[in-house]
């Protein structure tokens, strides 16, 4: 008895070593074309200096739309297509000026930028005097009395000493996000946010504030970590009169725009999806390069290259490009709805959205089961750089999909150099490493390949 | 006794444990001053933006030496002192160029630049037809009767398939290293060089070339990747007539250089010395900001982080600034054998020379025992970014300390970017990533603590 136990196992132990030779020697065969081949970092050129900028509402957005649809068509996908959805429709005007006034007379010009979908001043502009606040309890303890009709100036650094950056993005974020309408419930008159940065420059960084209807919607920007500083000194010395700013951005109705997906049938469970996506809008300022061009190139490389190794996958695989990430998350719903409405089995999605940074890991949102089930293939990345399968958001346009079963995974790059040009003018194509976002498509690609031949 | 067995096995499991909290709290603390208070960025700015190209033999090298002198001086450990060595003195000269002569008699404009330690051309340049080579067995079938009077172009790419980028530039290398004396073995009057570089751009770069006695030495360049594939391309459709190309290099008779040194005396074995270093000369193309700006400053940050935790280290620990890796290991020599006239205990080195990238890892170049020994201290290092402890060599100016008994390390970081800059006009400041750079220098911090805590 005890030697049968023996043979089973050691016929199954070697099942499992043929079998991850194989997938290993797949695997290879995957990173070697994607980092010899890959057309990741030309179609990311084309996106960044053809199109450029492609906020949800803006024409360039139906620009990066055919574009992309283009490039989808030229992989040769068994199918292409659009799918619609209703977008907010942000736009951020003309020239943006903001000034401190010095108690001696003297003018600094900041380095600013309206935040997103917040509403502009009148067009005079706002002006008055700036109170700084560190944190929220320092707002709080300020109360009414003392910030009725005044500026709250949000100073939150990002931590340095947080290793992994969307630690500190995520602590010091809420004074853009809720910042403006928190100062607006004791009275300010505007919000000014330090940028969500963790070097020093003069760039401003804009990103989404989302309004409490609660509260009146103060007009609200972010200054360059530069200015922040030096307005925080001036602040210190009592040096400061106030500080009067001008933006011209509003809200406007909602309009069309579209997720651009592309598939590839599964050959033995066609029902059965994967999901690879990043969202093709992207912030006004600059190309989206790292944010989240990357993720949408990525995604585009993982159906290239299971075509020409002409791999056919057992399982329905799914590039999407999300509509419109940055200020609405309409694209992710309409996604999700659409598979509602089909009864579509979604069985896993994996989401770039971090940067086309060196990868490091996996973030993992999925069961134990479907966990230890990663984990087994966990050497099979560790030649390409991944490492980390850690627990964690899939991204925000594939969340959603959780609820109707899916196993979320997210790309894990470095993140040392994220937020030095997050939301940024300095968020472009020159930015980002051919070597390093196309490692991220080759982790990418394997991980979908293995998904698509042993399911979830 | 099974049952004492037992209990020692506890007492000891939870003193391990106990230490290794320590340790744990210690290298936390180590890595927090070095990302918030950290000056090696600041310090990597000065160096390149205040002195800039630094080949040793130059005037700039000399500047390098009192500017880090002085940076050490300030940090305020026990003793900083020069170490002078004999350092070849090669210099570019003037103005390089070189032009594709094509059949039509039209030009193509060369981004050349002089491979270091070669001979300049006759003042007019040197003209011939040009065979490519893409390795060297197709240059030893061509033979004498083809190559004699001709330039040999040697066209290794590097394999993009490599995942570690310095497997590819190790391979690639003998075209640049190697190939000018095996071209004028068979009678070739000068060779053109494809800049080892991952990316593909204008930049040339340069790097040493080792003549071979015993054949002439014949001038060699290298061109940029862009061009290399020009002139592949021209040579494939039979359109180039000759290649022309002038170069005013030269080696000068041996100056003076200097190691810099900084050290902080062991507190109970001062005798057991630990040298974490990187080499401060740089090829004269750029800053040197990569290449080995970074390690440098990094070396430096070791020591300003013990100081201002108040860290005590038990064994010695010298920060050791090296003259001379580019063009000779001079440098390297000269520390070599003052520590073996004074007969000094050298337990452990440490070198920084891949570039200021995030990290990734260590390489080991050490006995089974001592390897071990650092594993166990694996974990501590995982939450930092670095994993990835693997067999290979410290460094080429830390290697010959393996003689006198040093256990030797290396810092891994990622390599994808290094050598799209690498010994190129774009090894600038600007592209280092602050918090890439300290993340090194707080991951070298810890293990040379460890180090000087238990010994190796």
């Amino acid at each position: 008895m005890k030697k049968n136990i023996l043979i089973v196992l050691c016929v199954l132990l070697s099942l499992r070593n043929f079998s991850q030779g194989t997938d290993a020697a797949v695997v290879k065969k995957i990173v070697d074309e994607t980092m010899t081949n890959g057309t990741a970092y030309a179609n990311l050129e084309k996106l960044c200096k053809q199109v450029g900028p492609r906020l949800s509402g803006s024409s360039n957005h139906f620009k990066a739309v055919q574009l992309t649809k283009t490039m989808l068509k030229e992989i040769g996908v068994d199918t292409v297509y659009l799918q619609q959805c209703m977008v907010p429709h942000w736009v951020r005007g003309n020239k943006e000026q903001g000034e401190i006034l010095s108690n001696g007379g003297k003018k600094f010009q900041l380095h600013l930028t309206a935040l997103g979908n917040s509403e502009g001043t009148v067009p005079a502009g706002i002006s008055a005097p700036v109170l700084e606040v560190k944190n929220m309890s320092e707002l709080a303890n300020l109360g009414e009395p003392v910030i009725k009709g005044r500026i709250v100036f949000f100073n939150f650094k990002m931590n340095p000493a947080y290793i992994e950056t969307f630690t500190a993005y995520g602590e010091s974020g809420i004074s853009r996000v809720r910042g403006p309408s928190m100062a607006a419930k004791y009275g300010a008159i505007g919000a000014i946010v330090r940028s969500l940065a963790s070097n020093l420059d003069d760039y401003p960084h804009t990103g989404v504030t989302v309004y409490n209807d609660s509260f009146p919607k103060i007009p609200a920007v972010a200054i360059s970590t530069n200015d922040a500083e030096y307005l925080s000194r001036e602040l210190m010395k009592k040096n400061v009169s106030k500080v009067w700013f001008k933006t011209n951005c509003k809200m406007l109705p909602d309009v069309n725009a579209y997720n651009v997906i592309g598939e590839i049938k599964g050959s033995a469970y066609p029902d059965e999806i994967i999901t690879v996506g990043g969202h093709l809008d992207s912030w006004d300022l600059a190309e989206g390069a790292n944010d989240d061009g990357s993720g949408v190139v990525q995604s585009m490389e993982v159906l290239r290259t299971f075509n020409a190794l002409g791999i056919k996958p057992k399982r329905t695989i799914r590039a999407v490009l999300f509509a419109n990430e940055e200020n609405g998350g309409r694209g992710s719903d309409a996604y999700l709805e659409e598979a509602k409405t089909k009864n579509e089995k979604h069985i896993f999605a994996l989401e770039s959205d971090a940067g086309g940074f060196t990868p490091r890991g996996f973030s993992l949102d999925m069961t134990d089961a479907q966990r230890n089930k990663i984990m087994e293939w966990k050497d099979l990345f560790y030649p390409y750089g991944v490492y980390n399968f850690s627990n964690g958001g899939g991204g925000s346009d594939i969340g959603p999909l959780k609820n109707i079963g899916a196993a979320l995974a997210g790309l894990r790059p470095d993140s040392q150099r994220y937020f030095d040009i997050h939301h940024a003018a300095t968020d472009v194509f020159e930015n980002v490493s051919e070597r390093e976002l196309k490692l991220g498509a080759a982790n990418m690609a394997a991980l979908v390949y293995l998904v698509s031949e042993y399911g979830m």
